[in-house]
């Protein structure tokens, strides 16, 4: 019923804060109530669009939004008074700012991985912790990188128990809308020393994985590459490890029948098959890299660093909400909604 | 009613063959009958999910078809012989070895603009001679840097007189789901010599105009930029410029409100406001690049390669059989099935 | 003899300030007696392989310099006080804030075009105005777009009269060496608004010229692409353009025997070649590309950022000292040191 | 003295082929007495500028040749005959087609990481195994990745016994004067399957290590970058490691206080310091990533693939032809002629 719905505000309507006020729209117990923005640009517009009410932060440029058509419902402080939940998808660093806000309006807030797990104090992940959430204040959904990894060293580490894991994230250089950030043409250490912050962040999820993490940027804008090596306390066969992604509702299995090799295609894939946005929730694990010998398991998977948190955002809130205390049921809620059925399914 | 429909058969389901397919799906008076691949890859199973018969090239490839999942209908030869028309949509200069059969089985048929004008004899677009196509068996629908300079140089040339154009082409490198083409670091003169073949290109559809083009390739898989100087028997003024841009079904205009100013976040809109694909298939003229001084007039417009050919396909397709006799409607019939209305609509 | 040759300061040892540097320390006349740097990285460390003293705008940073095994000779204002001209080679508008130093203590200096016309109240390039910047205290060397321009307008109108020129400037990203600046994948327009600054620009040099000039972004580091229209006031003809080219010191032909039809493999002729940092100081103009059709002249030209104002800094210093009146003179002094034949005398 | 120095034909004068005529001609034991070109090029105009007599493929263009101003020396069969021995630097694959022509000829011959060991039945890296090519007739130079790969591993190796290497190759797309090829935006495994070649590549020249590598390309022209991981017998230390590489010819180390964390910044660097070519004949291995934990030790190193092979090309003659037995004097020999220094030298 609407009067139960959970009412959601997204505070910064950019890459990942449009495609959780999407999704939320879409689930049956949430609803959007407010989105804000900073400026008066083509977001504002597709908010519009939508039909959600549009907020923002600088009450001052209420009449440059309004000279541009775009109706303004009030700051930012009227939109969070009127939320059951905030989502917090500001730019890294921002959101630490908005935290005495929402602690003096005595709101629950879950923040993205651009800000540290301190500030939350408990970093979310569906597969992993779900129950851990459930009632918390405040939540840190943990970034696209270490959202990928999580879920594929879990469901591993569950099976064969995980020795140690030695990951390289080749990392897109901007979101494709972006036009400032680089590279043009080069492949950039990110950092250059060893380990990134990749590995310590899985630590915030899973704290007794053994995990050393590379990372670097390169000049491609679709999506992340990792190449993962695990090696295990059991010996691992790739069909089982076929057996464990089929199984689970957010790993994806790129079939080799489909003749995919890139992320390029694989996004072309997602458009064709109308996924919106062309998102890819799921991880995509490239079934033909999967390499099984002995205690060693690698393989490639690709994370799509705009779409992969923003289910995880939703399960987050109806972990704080408290209205259901299955991961399980949460998860197949949010997907169902989304009619998301992981990308094997579709070749 | 069912048994009227124009029965359109799809040979060569890859970039533009899978655009025109739904956009022939989607229209009333028209159905997709089958469509045709070479291989079993990814695209073969996006036809399955649309339920396409499939059809292929060559039938001894049917078992490898059938051991990835995917039922073959029969060959080509059998999908064009229970289709009303043809839309060839294989690579340049593979359609030009397909005319032979079409011509066999007594056919209409509609090449893209990589075959030459003299493969069809007549060639099309919508808002210039779709009068000229009426009852026709072979047409060429120009390629998408010929629409998009068609579109707007015929409104120019009704409203004011055309004396010359001076059109440059920054070209992408290639489509995004392609990763064999580059350049990656590069600006590629194609060609080096001066005209382009897209100015004469024009003259295949507007023989009276006087144009001058010139056009490069650059590493973005986005869409295809042009810079266009027109000079004008009357004088020219930006609000007219923008009245006849407004009043026109495929012209685009970028408002500056908007906040516009590249491919990559002109796509992240249409995307954004939920477009099939991101597909634009208007030209995308710059309101705030309009630059009207006496008798010259300058803007820039973006085109993107995949999408506005498209539209044209089907237009032309209504032409050939004949239903329809005018332009106008068949333009508004075409746009409206697929919801598609010119994106200053949007914002 | 060492006693009167003309003591310059680089202040910014950067993309333009290390090619300046070595530039003067190849002629006869001159000799650099500092450069100045604000971090110690990797260029400090060719600086002092080049054995140029190594200045530093912030003097409390001496100690991270000194750790890194570089040795500090002093601050910006002893650099600048050991003098006779220095060169700005900071940042766009940085150099601006030098300029009271500058006054302060009395000494020449010259910009760059990342400046403004006003700060040095004069703009320079050596083919079209040597002789006004005779004597001068404060020059600004116009940006290599813009001196691109300059030295093909100029030659043109000279022989034939200019009527208008429409050019576009098809922009490279970033420079090769710089990694946080994009698109990755987009075409910037930059400004959407037309016309672009640099019309405007090539005024302040040559102010009798009527041109219309349109700038976008794209995503490589190699060299920027004109694509360029000039009606004149006499008919053309492609066998004089040539002529004219081959007779300019500073306009190269990339003849069709070549087969070059890009700014990457240009670059890779030029470091084929030896050419030092591969620098193309000329203007590369294809010669395939010049299309002359009565009164009608189009043709493409590569400029590569680093290098064109890279010359014209040097016959700037001499023209400001005043040792050197004639402008053909001091053109042929800077090329022969640097052992610069225009590219059309390789192949 | 000039009658006993090496007779040496470089079969294919392309991206390789220049490089490693240049690194012949320096060295005072060798000369280039003719290069192998298919077309009238800019790459010839090189050729001819350097002074090397041009053959080419096929006789029967000799005429285009010499109507671009090339003269022609011969054919490829009358280069070879000439020889003492050849470089073969055709593109991968047709190199194998050249054999036979070198048996006829009893020609000594060594080919590049293109083709397959079988060819030659000898694998080489100038670090790992010279002494097994002395007086050989055939010899493979392995290719860029398996050269950098082999340099280090065997280093560490000998100091600490190598238990498994997991080693992720993130390659550039193409070589920088080349347009035609991607990915322009995505990363592309190649190969999909793990592990790919290098890791049994590198068995043909250090058969005894357990290696696992992944391998994918991006869209960057500039260098390969390697992300390593190797297991230990005996426990490692980042000092030790540092050691190593400082001691060795061709190990590079990129230190902390360059600042550099790049592969554009680092060819800057190279090309600053006046490499020929900008050209890192190194290992570029990051002193900041070098990440040592008892038995497990991870870095990232950078790979010129235009460069590393060049300098083994050299040693592989001079091992082939006899005259010099000792490794480390061969490696010596060539690096001073070179005038190479492992960059830590300059900075
Ligand atoms: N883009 C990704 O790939 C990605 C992936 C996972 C997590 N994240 C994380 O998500 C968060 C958001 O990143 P993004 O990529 O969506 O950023 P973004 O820049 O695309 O969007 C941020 C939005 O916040 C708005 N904003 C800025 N300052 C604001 C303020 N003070 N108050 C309200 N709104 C403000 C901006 O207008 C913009 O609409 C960051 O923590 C980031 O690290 C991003
Ligand atoms: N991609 C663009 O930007 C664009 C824009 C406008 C026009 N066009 C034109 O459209 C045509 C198609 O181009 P595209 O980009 O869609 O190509 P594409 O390569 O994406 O698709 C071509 C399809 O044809 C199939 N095919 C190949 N050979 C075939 C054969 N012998 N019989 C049947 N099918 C075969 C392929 O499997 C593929 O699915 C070309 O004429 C092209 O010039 C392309
Ligand atoms: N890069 C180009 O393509 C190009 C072409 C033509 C003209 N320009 C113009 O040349 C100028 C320099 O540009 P660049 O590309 O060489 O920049 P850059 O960033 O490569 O180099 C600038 C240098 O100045 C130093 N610097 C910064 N602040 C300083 C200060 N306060 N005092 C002293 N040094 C300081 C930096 O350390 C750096 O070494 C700008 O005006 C630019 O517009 C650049
Ligand atoms: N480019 C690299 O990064 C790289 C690195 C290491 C090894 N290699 C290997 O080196 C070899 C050469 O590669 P490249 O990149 O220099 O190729 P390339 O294409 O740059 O050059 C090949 C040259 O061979 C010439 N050629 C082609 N066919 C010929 C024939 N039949 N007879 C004589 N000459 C012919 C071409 O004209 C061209 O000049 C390949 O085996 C490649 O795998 C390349």
């Amino acid at each position: 019923m609407y009067d139960c719905m959970i009412k959601v505000a997204i505070n910064g309507y950019g890459t990942i804060g449009k495609r959780v006020a999407d999704a939320v729209a879409a689930q049956k117990d949430m609803k959007v109530i407010g989105v804000s923005k900073t400026r008066p640009n083509a977001e504002a517009f597709v908010a519009k669009q939508r039909g959600f009410p549009l907020y923002i932060a600088d009450i001052s440029k209420k009449e440059a939004f309004e000279k541009a058509g775009l109706k303004v419902a009030g700051s930012v402080e009227d939109m969070c008074k009127a939320a059951d939940v905030i989502v917090d998808a500001t730019p890294g660093k921002i959101g630490a700012t908005n935290k005495a806000l929402y602690e003096k309006l005595g709101k629950k807030a879950l923040w993205q991985g651009g800000e540290e797990h301190e500030l939350a104090g408990f970093s979310f992940n569906s597969s992993c912790n779900y129950k851990d959430a459930i009632g918390r204040q405040f939540v840190r959904v943990v970034s696209c990188n270490t959202t990928g990894l999580c879920r594929i060293i879990n469901e591993i580490d569950k099976e064969y128990g995980v020795n140690h894991v030695h990951a390289i994230m080749v990392r897109r250089g901007s979101d494709p809308g972006e036009i400032k950030k680089g590279p043009i043409d080069a492949i950039v250490l990110d950092p250059v020393s060893v380990p990134s912050h990749h590995g310590p962040d899985v630590l915030s999820v899973l704290p007794h994985i053994s995990i050393t993490t590379m990372a670097m940027i390169v000049p491609t804008t679709m999506m992340h590459m990792h190449a993962i090596q695990m090696t295990t306390k059991k010996p691992v066969t790739k069909e089982r490890v076929i057996e464990l992604i089929n199984k689970h509702p957010r790993l994806g299995l790129i079939k080799k029948t489909a003749g995919l090799k890139s992320t390029a295609e694989l996004k072309e894939f997602a458009m064709d098959l109308g996924r919106q946005r062309s998102d890819l929730w799921e991880n995509c694990i490239f079934e033909d890299s999967i390499y099984a010998n002995k205690n060693e398991l690698c393989f490639f998977q690709a994370i799509h660093q705009e779409a992969d948190v923003v289910v995880e955002n939703v399960d987050a809130i109806r972990a704080m909400i408290g209205g259901e205390k299955d991961a399980a049921k949460s998860v197949a809620a949010t997907n169902a909604a989304l009619n998301f059925k992981t990308i094997q399914n579709n070749h």
